[in-house]
């Protein structure tokens, strides 16, 4: 059905991090994920979001329907992506604060997240995240975000030898590699999705 | 794309009853799938799959391969099915016995469930069972299981007036609705899924 | 073992509110709580902690062991705190953000939750709250906080008709009684779990 | 109060087991825990309750207030104990069949576990058990248990070098002194709760 020159389609992708530490091992994993989707992953553009600006939710703040500027900024954001990417840290066995937060703001009417693709990576503590992911998914079928359900992605981020560099970096390529094997997951569900006939 | 006199895709349905019990309100729910997709959703055919035979999982009866002779028959069924309707009660917050155990023979390698769509309906309790629900969604990611998001469908089986009649049939028109906007979501989302180019 | 003039024993029970927004039914139901207390349970004093003040959380504004003014502030409360009073809607399933932020600036070490009794009481939408109920209750284990189990308390805070009178505050008698329930629950578990022979 | 040829208080714990495999890990840990009990904590006994026998939950099989013959003795046993100790692997990100089955059996009215002491322990796949643990511990607030928070056990069965040897015991000496710490953290909190003035 395409013209023969028709373009390649390019997903975008929005990520999103969970901690707003600058040092953030997950900050790293996003800056990863953009390098890798630019060398090796053909029609994906990930886009770093940063949800370190907004405000405390608070419907209050919402008047005649519109939103604080930042907010508004970010939930326009969203809408024009196709798939998210979240990489975050749990905390204390569930999701962080902030990422709760840019969550709840973009899913006020008109909810900004619905039936988009979505992935989940962490870098944590003893379990490498896995009970922030299923919080997180389960947040999901509210905002109707389709998850993709593999491969999961759980690193332990203070296990030696450290897969960061002194900046955050993530400098491990079996590691790279398994990020690698999400994006691929999400391009994939992405493009499946997509195709509504 | 398709020649003018082509076949309509039929979908397969595998439908699983959380309760065994004869008068189960669940079971009901199936019945009455069954009936509305038979009268009114094209391209939708629905099975019950009993699941009340199998014996208790346990991976020492698999020999060199093989399984129990129910066990293998069901497996085959969830093989055939290009989406699962789950209709289950929670009982003491999560799933039933009898599904989990299903679920579980099923999943032994090679996982029958793989890449497949899926709903999940309950009569239930004071929740409507959505207690249940969540716990199914997050071993369906294990599974590997795409479960629809919208529209969830909880009924709570107890309140007055009742929904069913004496022979556990559901009879309630409203609730009849409700749970074709189930099974049409997850007529749409199983297509969506398949169109694999 | 008590001489014969002992005061009673007083518990001090910190009450946080998931929702900032100014007209919140939850925080209606710490005020009716608060009421209550007074009114008919003997040695319990609730006392209410306002979270809308503190910053996200961030461990880069942690410095040299030490927190913000108004995060000091919020984990001195805490921790002279016998039990916790949670009161809180769920946003998308799951926690709100400004309820999850000041769990996780008061679990920063020392953590200040540690071995407190606990109950949640929601006013919410369709389900009541009972989703972030089950969240918080996972996030308490990692706190180490001790739930009550029974009763529980869910209030669908937008059914007809209103339990909640133009000020946000709790005008049902029947939803005090079920109130008033989880405060004498709270108070015979703290008791209880203070007896440390 | 107690006279002081007073015997020490022994708690009475039930160990169930999530497999029923011959070789189960698992079981492994509960034949640990008996030994590590009799050697080294005072005032505690930990017998196993077979639960391999018990028919599919099915409430059709109550008669007149009456349990099945088997079903009847499994819920004696779970009254008569103090506190329970679950060992089990996840199967599929949640409880097992088997142990579900167990549950729901002995929480018919009136409910054999209602407010006794609980603790999980889990030897599995990759995380260890985690993902069954939190929902055994959203099931116990319907049952009424109270589980200890700490210390939590997950032990990755799978990863050399192995910690059981040819007959599914446990032979590694870290893990058994973790496993001791569970031990001894369910008998202090037995011992709090019954402490009922």
């Amino acid at each position: 059905m395409e013209a023969a020159e028709a373009k390649p389609v390019v997903i975008k992708v929005a990520a999103l991090c969970g901690s707003i530490r600058k040092a953030s091992f997950n900050r790293g994993l996003i800056r990863s994920a953009i390098q890798i989707s630019e060398e090796s992953i053909n029609g994906m553009e990930i886009e770093y979001i940063d949800i370190s600006g907004l405000g405390m939710v608070n419907t209050d703040l919402e008047v005649d329907g519109t939103f604080p500027p930042q907010v508004e900024e970010f939930r326009k954001k969203i809408l024009e992506a196709d798939s998210i990417l979240f990489s975050s840290p749990d905390y204390n066995y569930s999701i962080t604060a902030p990422l709760k937060n840019a969550i709840d703001w973009a899913s006020r009417p008109p909810n900004c997240w619905a039936d988009k693709a979505a992935a989940i990576v962490s870098a944590s503590g003893s379990s490498g995240g896995s009970r922030l992911q299923y919080h997180l998914r389960q947040i999901g079928v509210f905002l109707d975000l389709h998850f993709i359900n593999k491969p999961e992605f759980f690193l332990k981020a203070f296990e030696p030898p450290s897969k960061f560099d002194g900046d955050g970096n993530l400098v491990d390529e079996e590691v790279k590699e398994r990020l690698k094997g999400v994006l691929v997951a999400l391009h994939e569900f992405t493009l499946r999705l997509q195709n509504k006939h």
